[in-house]
């Protein structure tokens, strides 16, 4: 897990939805994540969020569900998580209401 | 200024060591912050720092200054520069003493 992986896979707004859906949600089936791509593309979001160390994978009969490594994340670096999910926050608000700007 | 072209920007260790050299000791000019790699690689990294949000160039004679981007950081994204920084802290610290973890 290092932080240069993290904050690679962190910059794409794709993969910075599947983070805060996890977050404020909890694990979920790859499957039960709304994404606006194909299944394909959504593998490769999934797959870089893991390596990166960002995910936990766990198989169930032919379905994986994912979630946040939040205690590892936390360990290693202490209140980047938070940090990172208030950013994302602030961005997608901007992106929203832009005239608030 | 964008969450992810300042994260993208932030995950290279070598764009991370200008920052924190920013942080710490204040505008610099370019050819005062010693960095192992040639002129023409340092100023390719000074320029993804710039156009990514991260610094502010001022010229003076032949010399470029720069500068974090403080102010407007923390406007845009309230504690995002602390938790980064501590984050690089922690990832030196790391690399350094890797028996520590």
């Amino acid at each position: 897990m290092q932080l240069g992986d993290l904050l690679q896979a962190f910059s794409d707004p794709l993969r910075r939805r599947i983070v805060h859906r996890l977050a404020t949600q909890g694990e979920a089936g790859c499957g039960d994540i709304e994404l606006p791509v194909t299944r394909a593309t959504g593998s490769y979001h999934f797959r870089i969020l893991r390596t990166a160390g960002w995910t936990h994978t766990r198989r169930s009969g032919r379905e994986r569900y994912i979630s946040l490594r939040r205690a590892d994340l936390e360990a290693r670096f202490p209140g980047l998580l938070e940090a990172l999910l208030r950013a994302d926050e602030a961005e997608r608000k901007a992106v929203a209401e832009p005239d608030a700007m």
